[in-house]
């Protein structure tokens, strides 16, 4: 997917916003349990439920490996349920060296047809490259994320210049240009956003930890946006498990709705 | 797996030899396309022809991934057929925010039965603490990785202190014991080995990067064992796909036999 189409679909919605699918087995309602692959009718149903408001979904790939053979199939059939306007995220983290990479590059892409995956970039250049490579398929790298565990390393200046999620931004953009390359950068560091929009100021920004993790839309979207939006902020937990009763998927669509609302007004001040 | 039945294998084969199974469609040899399963059938014949010479297996998730559904089913019946006695490795390379390293943690532990998983630092102590969390499992964390592109973050100096690296296996200690937790090091490196000995002296290293990536055996041995060895030396495509032909399985022995007869005689050295 280009970015243009991706930033279309954020003009016709009025939304940047990403439902990520952490189809967490023992948190779906109990009456889908009747159903042959309760994941995936999970999944569909927050589908249907949502995809007027949303521009992206991000499978959280952990959740389907967990299950073994079975998740893997749940995924399948779900990246192929869900629209093909809808920029698709695997959100696995992965890396590693170059010929391995690759294989994962494969395995996302080829043989998800996902548009984009998140990658870990501890192991550098030959790690994202064989990604980067795919034509029209994004890498999604983490830069400073959402967690506590974020403060360990990521904020520790390198050889006294900047701080690793910086240099992380800064060496990227070497590597892949805006068409290509976006960067992970968490809801619960608001007070970061203008900086890291000075550091990259054209590539879109995914940002996870709005909901569930406490992040806050109005004050990451005041510095966060740039002048054609550039942002994906994704919600999880706090839209598909809204509710655990029959009433999920409504539940779920209101806790979409809302974001997208807020979303909505936000972008009507960008983009005239 | 304890420790100590690790180490009392090392003893008794006289081997820290780890064999990867990074096991390529593309790469197996064609002979075995008749079978339903070739990549299992593949393994299946390296198991046989290396198992008592080495001490664990790694199969690389990445190759099983690329084949989807398919490759997941190999996996399984691969990690049923690995022997009891080995240390096994799920190399995986992830890490993610808690609740989302907890299914990972599942995945490999619990689903696939493996021993140990490869975990990437950069998201910090919460990423890695649900792999710890399990009991008579292991967690082995990046620290300094045998790929060129180890030289974009790994190097850099935190706060003035130390290289990334460093501050990744120092600040890790605090969060696991050798008893559960190892440091991936680069055979590529191999200059480095003493300082790092300096740095966890009691932590088992898993050594990749011998083979194909040109490490050296005898050099990194020098100085990266340390009283009771602490040392897997990982050979992947260097063993696995040592012939392409019919003999693929006693070209794979040989070049396992040679890694452990040196394994052996460095032994002799330090454990009388």
């Amino acid at each position: 997917m280009t970015r243009q189409e991706i930033l279309q679909q954020i003009q016709t919605k009025k939304s940047y916003l990403c439902v990520g699918l952490d189809s967490d087995f023992s948190r779906i309602p109990k009456h889908l349990m009747k159903y042959d692959d309760p994941v995936f009718e999970f999944n569909k149903q927050i589908i249907d439920a949502t995809k007027d408001l949303c521009v992206s979904y991000k499978p959280n790939l952990a959740f389907y490996e967990s299950m073994g053979v079975k998740g893997w199939q749940s995924l399948e059939k779900t990246m192929k349920y869900i629209p093909e306007e809808h920029f698709t995220i695997a959100d696995a983290k992965r890396g590693d060296i170059g010929n391995t990479s690759r294989m994962y590059a494969k395995a996302f892409f080829e043989e998800f047809n996902f548009d984009s995956v998140t990658v870990a970039p501890y192991m550098g250049i030959d790690s994202v490259q064989p990604f980067l490579d795919f034509e029209g398929k994004w890498v999604i790298l983490l830069a400073l994320t959402s967690n506590k565990g974020s403060n360990d390393f990521q904020f520790a200046s390198q050889d006294g210049e900047m701080p690793l999620y910086e240099k992380v931004m800064r060496t990227a953009q070497t590597w892949g240009t805006p068409e290509q390359l976006m960067f992970v950068v968490g809801a619960t560091h608001p007070e970061k956003f203008k900086e890291i929009r000075q550091i990259a100021p054209d590539h879109f920004l995914l940002v996870p930890g709005v909901g569930a993790q406490g992040g806050d839309l109005q004050k990451l979207s005041e510095y966060g946006l740039n002048d054609v939006c550039g942002l994906l902020v994704n919600s999880s937990r706090g839209i598909i498990f809204a509710s655990d009763g029959e009433d999920f998927a409504e539940q779920a669509r209101a806790s979409a709705l809302k974001l997208q609302k807020g979303m909505s007004e936000i972008l009507d001040n960008i983009l005239v």
